[in-house]
């Protein structure tokens, strides 16, 4: 979900894959950034048999070429219809995905804000090079650093290249406004791009979940 | 993780459990904080086999008159050495221990900030009966509302009335500090405790996991 920035753009985060790549999972946190994408690659909607029951997480499961394509998102919220937005559904979505599909490339594409003081402009598409949080503040000697959570992004240059992407870093955080609190730690963490979901995945990456790295890739 | 309050307790919350109550899962985010429990219980740590290789989370199991306990807390980040604190990590593990072992009644036990406004004291025990995010800030209409994701506890009359602790509403956050928003926030929930992890099991509950709500109940 893009959050309040100066501009609107998509933001881009990748880690690179060791050995071939074949099966894709792809995870956006809002109905309206996913349904293009399932458009595009005309995936159709089948249940996960892993996933618990109750759960309103959606899969869409298709084939494009020789790679195997599955788009989750978090779904809507039971209660309030609205879309699941925020690290909290998106960390318990992908942590059941990856379980679940195994993947050997996560993607992480959506909407993000874009600050126009570091030159971003509305659709810009962001490679993203490093992420961290700007919204868990705990002002003890390591634990601040654990709040931050800056992770760098695995080096893609053949995807810098070929795409020809801008680079940029991004923050994350689960409120769509941005307080004074933020901004500074916004500024902080030189983030040309804001988003509510990345962070969480570099939580889970780190991981090394079933004893392998899920490389991930974001638009 | 008990952010900075005025004062410093201890909350609980409590979901009334349908059916006999055997098998009982503690959530605790920090080692400090479940330590005395494991000491006092005489738990033993064990691995937990569906617990994905190369993750933090530590298991301890034990028996205590007819009850199967198993405390869970999320470990200590690889990277930093410090304790996994947080809405992103607790939801995880208690995700995750949901799964591996179906517990009949969830415990989320730790210390918490208190507010001497609220009539709170060091060394309070609070029985919790709502609880809320006080950093979600989505100002759009129903978004603003899943933000908050204010929900109410269970009901549990007799468990107030045999233990004789203090009510209150928890507001969580990521953040130990307090900011303006925050503190506005705060407020608005009427909370009388803050910590930084209980909300997400609400999050966790509402998916209705397994087809069966897992009661939760917390000091």
């Amino acid at each position: 979900m893009a959050p309040a920035g100066e501009e609107s753009g998509a933001a881009g985060e990748a880690m690179v894959a060791q050995g071939p790549i074949s099966n894709i999972l792809i995870i956006i946190a809002m109905q309206t950034e996913a349904m293009p994408v399932v458009n595009r690659f005309q995936l159709t909607e089948e249940p996960e048999p892993a996933f618990p029951k109750g759960v309103p997480w959606v899969r869409y499961h298709g084939i494009y070429k020789d790679l195997h394509i599955n788009l989750v998102w978090p779904g809507k919220d039971s209660n309030l219809g609205v879309d699941s937005v925020g690290t909290v559904s998106a960390s318990l979505v992908t942590y059941a995905a990856i379980q679940a599909l195994q993947p050997d490339l996560i993607i992480n594409a959506g909407t993000a804000g874009g600050f126009k003081a570091k030159g971003s402009s509305i659709g810009d598409v962001y490679l993203v090079s490093d992420v961290a949080f700007h919204d868990r503040r705990i002002p003890i000697p390591v634990f601040d650093l654990y709040g931050v959570g800056l992770r760098q992004a695995y080096s893609t240059p053949n995807l810098r290249k070929d795409l020809n992407l801008k680079i940029g870093k991004l923050s994350t955080g689960d409120s769509l406004d941005m307080s004074t609190q933020d901004e500074a730690t916004i500024i902080a963490n030189d983030a040309s791009v804001k988003d509510m979901e990345v962070t969480f995945e570099h939580h889970l990456i780190r991981f090394e979940l079933n004893g392998s790295w899920h490389p991930c890739l974001r638009f």
